[in-house]
C-alpha cells in the first residue's frame, strides 16, 4: 500500500499480517490495534500528545526494577487488571480480585490456629472461615497463602523493620476445610505515587488510596486456584479503591469480641488473650477446574 | 463503588476523576480507557494474555537507552506514529512522515551544491527542488535538514566507519527557494529487530523492511514545519514499509543522467563527476503557520 491514509492506515496493518499469524494473536493484536488507532482518531491526537504518552512509557521504564514494577501498576490503576480478572470470574465460586506486587513465594507453614501477629503491638484479629465448593461440601487439604500489611500499612518487602515472611503464612485445611489464624487488622495504604503512574493520578485529582484488606491464594487439587482479597465494610476507601479491586462478594464485617471471649483452645494465642479483640468469618468458595 | 463489574468498571474509571482535571486530559484519557476496556472485553484477554503484555513493556523497557527507543518503535510498526502524522497533515502541503530515531541536532551547514557523499564509493545522487507555498511561490531563507544511510544502509550513529556528522546537512534556500546537493542513493534497510518488537514482526511473519529514502525537516518563518521522507518508485518495499511511512505524493523518481552530462557549475563537484548519474527532482510545499 503506498498510499497509506487515516483512514485505510488499520486495514493496511492488517493486512501486512501473514497466513502463518497464530489466529489468536491475529485476533488479540488486531482488536487492540484496532482501539488504539479508534482512540487516536477520535480524539485526533496531537504529536505533543503522542511525544507525551512515549515520554511517559520512558519514565515507566526507568523507574521499574525486581521490586518496582510500574507497567502492572498503570495497568492496576487504569482498572485493566481488574477487567481481566472479572471477565474470567465464575459466579459459583469467591470473587477473584488483584494479586498485587506483595505476594512472595515460600511462605513458612502456618498451623491451624497459627499467629501471625507475632510481637507486634496490636488488637488480635482471629480469622476464620471455611474453604468449600458450589455446593457448600469443605475441600480437604485445600490451601491458603495468606498476607497483609503490619500495623504500619507496610508489607514486608517494603519495611526494613519486619523480616521477609512477616505476615506471610501458608495455612492446609483439615477434612473439615476450616482455616483459623489470628493476626492484626490490615490497614489501609497508598500504593506507590513517587513515579510517573502517580502523576497520573494527581493529574486526575485521584488519591492513589487502597481499602485494607486480607490477601488470600486459594488453591486445591481439581479446582481452579482463586486469588482474592477481603475488604472490611467500614474501610473509607471501600468505594473508591484505586485499583477497583472490591466486590459485593468480599466485603466483610469485623466482630467486636468482649473480654475474655478468645477461644480456650485451638489457637496458639490461646491462654494469653484476655482482652477485648475482632473476629472475621469468611468463607472461600473454589469451582471446579 | 463497592461492587465493580465487567460492565461498569469504565464507568467506575471515569467516575474517579475529579473535577479540576483537565479538560483535555479528560477527553484523551478517558477515549484511551475506554477502547482499552472495550479491547479486553471484545478478546476476552486472559490473565496469562496480560502477563505476555506486561512481560512485553518489561522487556521493551530493559532494552531502551539513550540510542535505543523500543516504544517508539512499538508505536512506528503499529502505525500509530504515522496515524498521528496523517491526522494533522494539510492537504495543501507535502505530506508529513515519520522522524524515526536518527535524526540527529547540530547538523553542519551545506552549501548550495554541496557534497554529502564525501569519500564514499558510490555513484552520485543529485538531489534539488523548490521549497514552495501552496501558491507555488518560492519560500526564501527556509531551511533543510537532511539526513540519510550511507551506502551500507547505516546511519552515522549506527556506524562506527562514519563520523557524527556523515550524511547529515543542513541547506539554506536563497531567494529563488531552491535546494541542490550531491549525495548517494540511500538504501532500504531493516528497523532494530532484535528486541521485543522484532518479536512480534516475527510472529506476525512481517518484515523488518523500510523503502530507502531522504529525510528532510523543512523550516520558514510562518509556516508549519515539515518532517518528511521521500521514496524512490522501484523500490522493493514501497508497498510494504514497516513503519507505515509512505504517502502518495512522497513517491519519487530517480531520473539516470547519461556520463557528461553532469552541471558544469553550482555544484562542490563540479568538474569531477564524468560518469553517469542519478538525478531526483523534488519540491517541498509548505503551509501557512
Amino acid at each position: 500500500m503506498r498510499n497509506v491514509t487515516k483512514d485505510n492506515i488499520t486495514d493496511v496493518f492488517m493486512s501486512y499480517m501473514g497466513p502463518q499469524t497464530p489466529p489468536r494473536l491475529q485476533e488479540v493484536l488486531g482488536s487492540l490495534v484496532k482501539h488504539l488507532h479508534d482512540f487516536a482518531r477520535e480524539v485526533n491526537l496531537t504529536h505533543d500528545e503522542w511525544n507525551k504518552g512515549i515520554a511517559f512509557l520512558e519514565a515507566a521504564a526507568e523507574i521499574s526494577d525486581e521490586e518496582r514494577h510500574e507497567f502492572v501498576l498503570l495497568s492496576d490503576v487504569l482498572g485493566l487488571s481488574s477487567l481481566v480478572d472479572l471477565l474470567h470470574a465464575d459466579p459459583n465460586g469467591t470473587s477473584s480480585s488483584v494479586l498485587g506486587p506483595f505476594h512472595i513465594s515460600g511462605s513458612p507453614d502456618l498451623a491451624q490456629g497459627g499467629d501471625l501477629r507475632k510481637s507486634f503491638d496490636a488488637p488480635v484479629l482471629l480469622a476464620e472461615g471455611c474453604v468449600k465448593d458450589p455446593d457448600g461440601n469443605p475441600i480437604a487439604g485445600a490451601t491458603l497463602d495468606i498476607w497483609q500489611t503490619a500495623p504500619n500499612g507496610l508489607y514486608s518487602s517494603q519495611d526494613p523493620e519486619q523480616t521477609t515472611y512477616s505476615f506471610h503464612g501458608l495455612q492446609t485445611v483439615g477434612a473439615d476445610g476450616r482455616y483459623a489464624f489470628t493476626s492484626v487488622r490490615p490497614v489501609e495504604y497508598t500504593v506507590p505515587s513517587d513515579g510517573p503512574v502517580g502523576d497520573i493520578l494527581r493529574a486526575c485529582g485521584r488519591h492513589p488510596w487502597r481499602p485494607s484488606h486480607l490477601h488470600f491464594v486459594v488453591e486445591a487439587e481439581g479446582y481452579r486456584p482463586l486469588v482474592t482479597e477481603v475488604f472490611p465494610e467500614d474501610d473509607p476507601y471501600l468505594d473508591q479503591d484505586t485499583v477497583f479491586g472490591v466486590r459485593e462478594d468480599l466485603v466483610m464485617q469485623y466482630q467486636n469480641m468482649p473480654a475474655g471471649s478468645f477461644p480456650k483452645s485451638g489457637f496458639e494465642l490461646s491462654g494469653s488473650v484476655d482482652d477485648a479483640f475482632l473476629k472475621v468469618d469468611f468463607d472461600l468458595t473454589l469451582v471446579p477446574a
